[in-house]
């Protein structure tokens, strides 16, 4: 490897900024005279879109070489297996190391904050411990190879509309708690090689300009030490970026951002040292992932079969009443539906793999069962909405006398993608006219639904069987096949919430704002922490997914049952197959706080183990709670806090399905300040053991005052005049003291009390 | 009358001050050398609470004057008859001539945010159109007297935890459209003599220190012409809070805030011509409001049987099965409950009457039915919440063969009150199960409730009838037993939702806040506006009560159908008695707008009218509406505004039972500023009529850019290219034209944009 990096003193202004900007569209520029490559970035995040050096096509999104589609990111998340998304990293590590390509762009950790995004499906869960673990492990397998991962799109870009624009109003510990946490997870346990700064304004500052999130906290509180690159076109005043933390502008401006650089260090609105600085950090890019000449050819068929692993592990098993799953292969089925056909396998935008192969299911169901009678019918048009009769009677004549019915649905490329949302979370209305139809005069019917999120199912009563596909890449046909025979037993859960209808979801007063802001109102409440706290029903909760098999949980024990907040404790599960076949089951963690001051979700998702039973087996897992298991995002202290007292452990199948419980005592060895003033209440300072006393002593000088000092404000139900008191500011005390609290005296005791 | 307000001139510093604030907890001062009266003011807002001279309460809760204590604001409200809320306010303002009361503090027209406000019960509802009308004529009726009255709690007074200190975060719309709104109509319409302001802060300032709150909207733009009175103590600093706006500090603080006004203006602090307005304004409080001597005497009698008709129309029938109610004369009637004998008939706190008489339902029933058998158990205590099952045996043995069972429950003080908020909906948990046991073993029950505020009522199916009853004052009994029996036929509708359960309020996540702040995430989405908004079903929905007899809504007719935003138009509805005895009809006229670029609730209360029709007939009401009645807040041009094009004209029996619909087109004669730069998008200046020539003018200079001048970008859906060029900034051009764009030509671009 060669060290670029320290030849920075050697460059010119002008070379130095030059490689703070795109030679191209993909490209980075070298230094020739320093032999310096001019490296290329390539759209991820599940796959490897590099563009053909010969392809005329501005937006970049057509034209690119083979490369394999794995499930996007809504399926993988879906999987929870950790060491998967390892070698779905390692494998796009792999290839894109043999197409000379130095950086992929991806994972997007962005939070699932309403189903209507476009662009959920690149991303990976509503919850951000769990979009944290599987980022990180995508990534470390990615950068195993001299390549470097670009984790985006950093931050609180949560929406396609007006993306470029719109500024996103969120409160500090909303940010913190939920749309910064996956970045901060995956910076802090990766290192991605460069984060990718996002479209969108932040409480009033692009993103690509905030030198809070780019320099404060990423790189002086999470220790990252890559570089980012901005959205392609993200940049609005290049120097602001610059100084903020951005170190190279995407794609190519023609020069034009590098001259305003160049200008701005001549006139003295820049330190060139901050040139420096980004030219050494790009150098550093440069120097880590310069691609190999000659480098090896990955094994396509082997990739191939792990995107077929990969996706048979990332889809949902929602439902299956009487066992109407697996099929048997000698059962006589009718597949309906286009997409059965003709797969949709993934998204629309940046992220669109031109795929080695393709599976479809037809194909697949047929070699999996090759002695089964299997028909088809397309039933509908995925081009279009409108319902051709044709077709339905078509589709009911076809399914006349079958064993079951295998109904493909899901949502076309027009219904979402990158650059747009939704405005509904329907089916396409032919598709739904199908349905209704078909499940009017079958009783066997088994939905397949594929789509990059959630959609409402008003018939989901009248099916017996659902697997939610999601965008299952190249493989995604071999992958169901597997499944719907059991020759793959599923093991896949939610990594998102699958609402009952749109005006359920958290974000429906606030998607997608208007006059180009969006506030996030809901704050920290978003996908299971909002529908827990309305106890409001869901279609399918978070966590949610069935197995061919039966899975126990045994028991739970822990480590410790009271420890300090520097402490950990260890927390040992029993699960056992009690069902007749091996399968994966996920086992969920979440913490709740018994009770506390702020408000807090019901529960929150802290661990998860994925693992494998054979029928009969029992395994024990220990999943490691720390400090931040428990605590919530303190504003005041600006930390992260956990307030004294009781914590439950819940363990389950799913967020609405916890089987074993057990509760943990843990100790804060933090006080926060106090802060009081004339505006403090007496039930504050009454309350808090460190004022209480000295409160007392000034109370009872005065015989209306110490009628006060005897009271017990912790009741919860407090009588008229208690609770007037427990409310009434300090200041209220010259009225009330008979004299004894003067403005003179209150300043004093104002002072003692903010000495304790 | 005396004028006093011409006097200011001949006082000095001192005594201007000594108005500015109480002589005692309910008095002004005078100034005895220019024989300028002491007057009082009382508490309010449903009774007169005139304390005794001779008691000694701090508080000042008890030992009052015994005076007609009327159905509080909650009952009230469910009149929906804007001709009796005059009469209770005449009725009030004679009582207080008679006791030489100068102000009675209220109406009180808080929206109710939450259901777990422990004040709801003061207060009108959760839409302010409604409490704003209601209060409207509350005001007038008292005004009719040379009495004041105050308006309050102004503003943003929605909790009572902390709600000397906390910190109300709302923006700007909501706070026009939802808790300012009442206030303005109620001092626009009928002057109230005084406006009270609130204990808490709104957007970081004390509303009492909130010169924009106390001046420039409620003088400047309101034209409000009183004084400003403070909440009892509620006066933070009082140099700011006199700056503000506000002239009078209540109660005494033994002249300790006149010392203030005084160094004030002696240190240059304070101009003293802002003393000189404040003690004109009260002088002319005074001047309007001097006690007579020797006043007549109100007839208490006749008081009281206006309280028994307010009482009977303040009391929701909820449900009726099966034709339950009304009950015969001659039935065999259980009633069980210990509210049927010792009925909570108000509120507590600062507005609890000591009454000239109370009815209780019993000894009422007996009156109205004097031949039928009429048994009675308790079946809890009031006093507890703890199950008593002697109590339930007695009452399960008493309801033995019974016709029908009254179960007669509610919430006690303790539950709810001024100075404390539930935490909970629950009834009290002795009572839950006292309905459990009954309905278990009849069914023909009747659940009468008395509570100042919704309660869950897990129980609804199991009963046959409910009335709300509310806290119906002093005639509670009687006004109950005239509707049981017929003898009144039932009328009022809710003026506030019935959630199922507590999860579903609006302000479930914001209430009562943290930290001292309180931030109404759910902004204009309050009550029936959130419900609707959400699809949520409800417990019974904003609007609803049934009748004895049935209407039916035979049609409406606009006047016309195409207006401007300075137009008015007439609606007529006729709707007819259908049914077979007399009744009152609450006419609701909703307003919707079709489509809109701001949220907007789904629909808004804009009008009603309360119609008395004998059975069989017929009549046609006509309500006005206004520019008000379409329009929105909008915070760029900070003015009420509507957006041009059609508007949906609901008229109903209730907010969830619209029977009439029609379509009228409004268009505005108001055009929005615009507000170009840089970062507007490429789609905002191409949808806009304004600058969509100029545009294209521009884009068709480069071969690039010019495909933009061709895209439609009104399609509801439009595919990937079209999308991300809509929503790009301009600056996007640079990048993007071939050239033709550069800084230079972008700056004259957006210059000629900003000019059209």
């Amino acid at each position: 490897m060669k060290n670029y990096s320290n030849i920075v003193k050697e460059l010119t202004l002008e070379e130095k900024a030059s490689l703070c900007s795109g030679l191209d569209f993909w490209h980075l520029k070298g230094i020739e005279r320093l032999n310096v490559p001019s490296i290329m970035m390539t759209d991820g995040p599940h796959g490897m879109r590099k563009q053909r050096p010969d392809a005329n096509d501005h937006l970049g999104v057509f034209d690119s070489v083979p490369a394999i589609c794995f499930p996007s990111a809504a399926g993988m998340a879906s999987s929870w297996n950790r060491e998967m998304l390892f070698e779905v990293g390692e494998a796009l590590g792999e290839e894109c190391v043999s197409e000379q390509v130095s950086v992929l762009l991806g994972p997007g950790v962005n939070i699932k904050r309403s189903p209507l995004c476009g662009r959920n499906f690149e991303y990976f869960s509503e919850d951000p411990f769990l979009a944290s673990q599987l980022a990180t492990e995508q990534v470390k397998g990615m950068q195993t190879h001299p390549i470097g991962a670009s984790l985006k799109h950093f931050a609180v870009n949560n929406q396609e509309e007006r993306r470029m624009t719109v500024d996103a109003h969120v409160d500090e510990r909303t940010l913190r708690e939920i749309y910064l946490a996956a970045f901060e997870g995956v910076v802090k346990e990766a290192q991605p090689a460069t984060v990718m700064s996002s479209y969108n304004r932040v409480n009033g500052e692009y993103a690509a300009e905030s030198e809070r999130l780019l320099t404060t906290i990423l790189r002086d509180e999470w220790g990252f030490k890559g570089a980012v690159v901005s959205d392609w076109g993200a940049v609005n005043y290049r120097v602001a970026a610059l100084k903020a933390g951005l170190e190279l502008d995407m794609p190519s401006n023609n020069g034009y951002s590098d001259t305003l650089i160049v200008s701005a260090v001549k006139n003295g609105e820049l330190d060139e040292a901050v040139v420096d600085q980004a030219a050494e950090r790009v150098l550093r890019l440069i120097e880590m992932t310069a691609p190999q000449t000659n480098p090896a050819q990955y094994n396509k068929e082997a990739h191939h079969k792990l995107a077929r692993r990969v996706a048979s592990e990332s889809m949902i098993l929602l439902k299956n009443d009487a066992g109407m799953l697996p099929l048997k292969k000698t059962e006589n089925i009718v597949v309906l539906g286009e997409l059965a056909e003709k797969p949709r396998y993934q998204g629309s935008g940046s992220s669109k793999i031109n795929p080695t192969k393709i599976e479809s299911l037809l194909d697949e169901m047929h070699k999996s069962a090759p002695d089964a009678l299997i028909k088809y019918a397309a039933g509908y048009d995925m081009a279009s909405d409108d319902l051709s009769e044709t077709l339905i009677e078509e589709a009911i004549t076809t399914a006349e006398k079958a064993d079951k019915i295998i109904l493909f649905v899901g949502l076309p490329d027009r219904f979402e993608s990158e650059g747009y949302d939704r405005h509904h979370l329907r089916l396409p209305d032919n598709q739904l006219a199908l349905i209704e139809r078909i499940t009017a005069i079958h009783e066997n019917v088994i939905v397949l639904l594929s789509n990059g999120a959630p959609v409402e199912m008003p018939w989901e009563k009248d099916v017996q069987a659902i697997f939610e596909v999601y965008l299952g890449g190249q493989a995604m046909g071999g992958a169901l096949s597997d499944l719907l025979y059991g020759d793959v037993n599923p093991s896949a859960k939610l990594a998102e919430t699958f609402p009952i209808k749109l005006e359920d979801t958290p974000a429906y007063f606030n998607f997608p704002g208007e006059n180009d802001v969006v506030t996030y109102n809901e704050g920290i409440f978003v996908g299971y922490r909002y529908y827990d706290m309305k106890a409001m029903n869901t279609l399918y909760p978070f966590g949610h997914g069935l197995s061919y098999t039966e899975f126990t949980y045994e028991k739970m024990t822990l480590s410790k049952k009271n420890i300090t907040d520097k402490e950990m404790v260890d927390v040992e599960i029993t699960v056992r197959n009690t069902g007749a076949v091996a399968g994966k089951e996920i086992v969920q963690l979440y913490v709740a706080d018994v009770k506390s001051t702020v408000k807090r979700p019901l529960k929150e998702l802290k661990g998860f183990e994925k693992i494998m039973l054979n029928p009969g087996e029992e395994k024990t897992i220990t999943i490691t709670l720390n400090n931040r298991s428990f605590s919530y995002y303190d504003t005041a202290i600006q930390d992260w806090h956990i307030e004294s007292g009781e914590f439950e452990i819940l363990v389950g199948r799913s967020s609405a399905q916890i089987e074993l419980k057990e509760t943990l005592t843990v100790n804060s060895t933090v006080l926060l300040p106090l802060k009081i003033n004339r505006n403090t209440t007496i039930g504050d300072i009454m309350l808090d053991p460190r004022t209480s006393e000295i409160a007392k002593k000034h109370f009872n000088q005065s015989e209306l005052a110490s009628n006060i000092a005897k009271m017990d404000f912790t009741a919860e139900t407090l009588e008229l005049g208690p609770a007037m008191l427990k409310n009434m500011p300090l200041r209220g005390l010259i009225n009330f003291s008979q004299g004894y609290f003067t403005e003179e005296k209150l300043a004093t005791f104002l002072n003692q009390l903010n000495q304790v």
